[in-house]
């Protein structure tokens, strides 16, 4: 049975993971016969988005670990306990918190930097030629992980696109259904609610997603 | 297109709804054509659970509205206008927020008492004669919607079950992959995760209880 470390940042699309798109993952992972363990860092959120009114909430903090349990039903790990040698693969899902939590690309763009904990693991499970699945927004990590010219898509989006590409990413355009293989990096990735309209739209993507980065193991 | 109202508790397992449960079932809903509005009532939570930890965060307060938005990609309105006419069924995904948001059975158990919105709301939708699902702890509500003699099951939990009985429910033991099906009252109910051990377990039993309830529309 193949091993994924699955990567939250908090639960919900506007501060967290996407939580559509991190259950569809789980669901993929047991359709294909994968085991999975949920990884988080244990840091403070940048912010808390109400999401029905979808304004920061002044003076609320959450931390992301503690967040991300909620979508792994308890079952989550800190991230600096991830052992590369125990997993075949890694999975990020998309949602802001990619951007705001794992990363800061939310508020510096193409100058961004990536959480160092997630940095090392990432570069780690790479090194050690595992392959990356990076869902819906988390591709804007593909640059500072991969290195120039590594080839990836987050959908359509012109201006996510362009910062990818001025971080030296090479970035293609890709459907909903689709994903984009860079097979000497052996990273997959998928636009999803980056374009998606629907939960089964965006499934489509993922459990292609989901099977890429396993043949790739 | 049929049109199923989604009645939401929160956002996460211990505090508000089951965040699979509630996924699997607009997944559901979406593959079988339907659509679907989500609403929760406009109230504060029991409580909050550190999901991590399993104990209440003593001092913090989460409106059972705004968390239910995080799994609505904000797309949730206030119960109060939820209108029986939009409607041709209605659906209650499980979590413990259902047992101490929109009822208090975690606290009183056979002596509980759903929130007032919420018993009016599933009355007007049974006297209407439109089909009911309760996935996973939600059929603990089901004598006090539809009166003593309700055919039910949250599984095979004794205690639960117990509870059902004392209330005058009539308790089915049912697998995870089955409903328990009344159909004079046109109720859809089964277990997910008071059983269920994966999420495509969970998705077996919801997937047919969808299918169910959109069949007696």
């Amino acid at each position: 049975m193949k091993k994924v470390a699955l990567l939250l940042a908090g639960c919900g699309v506007y501060d967290g993971s996407e939580i559509y798109e991190s259950v569809l993952t789980m669901l993929s992972l047991e359709n294909h016969d994968a085991s999975y363990q949920c990884f988080a860092p244990d840091i403070e959120q940048m912010h808390v988005i109400n999401h029905l009114s979808g304004e920061v909430v002044e003076g609320e903090g959450r931390n992301v670990l503690v967040e991300s349990a909620r979508l792994a039903r308890g079952r989550v790990k800190n991230l600096n306990e991830a052992n590369v040698a125990d997993f075949d693969a890694v999975i990020v899902p998309g949602g802001f918190g990619v951007a705001k939590n794992l990363s800061d690309f939310a508020v510096n763009g193409a100058e961004m930097n990536v959480l160092p904990e997630v940095l090392s693991f990432m570069q780690a499970m790479h090194g050690a030629e595992k392959p990356v699945g990076l869902i819906c927004i988390a591709p804007t990590m593909a640059a500072r992980i991969f290195g120039s010219g590594v080839k990836c898509t987050i959908g359509s989006d012109a201006e996510t696109a362009a910062a990818i590409t001025a971080m030296g990413g090479n970035h293609q355009v890709c459907a909903v259904d689709e994903v984009c293989i860079d097979k000497d990096m052996k990273l997959v990735t998928t636009p999803a609610y980056m374009v998606a309209g629907s939960i089964a739209e965006a499934a489509r993507g993922i459990n292609r997603c989901v099977r890429e980065v396993l043949s790739l193991v």
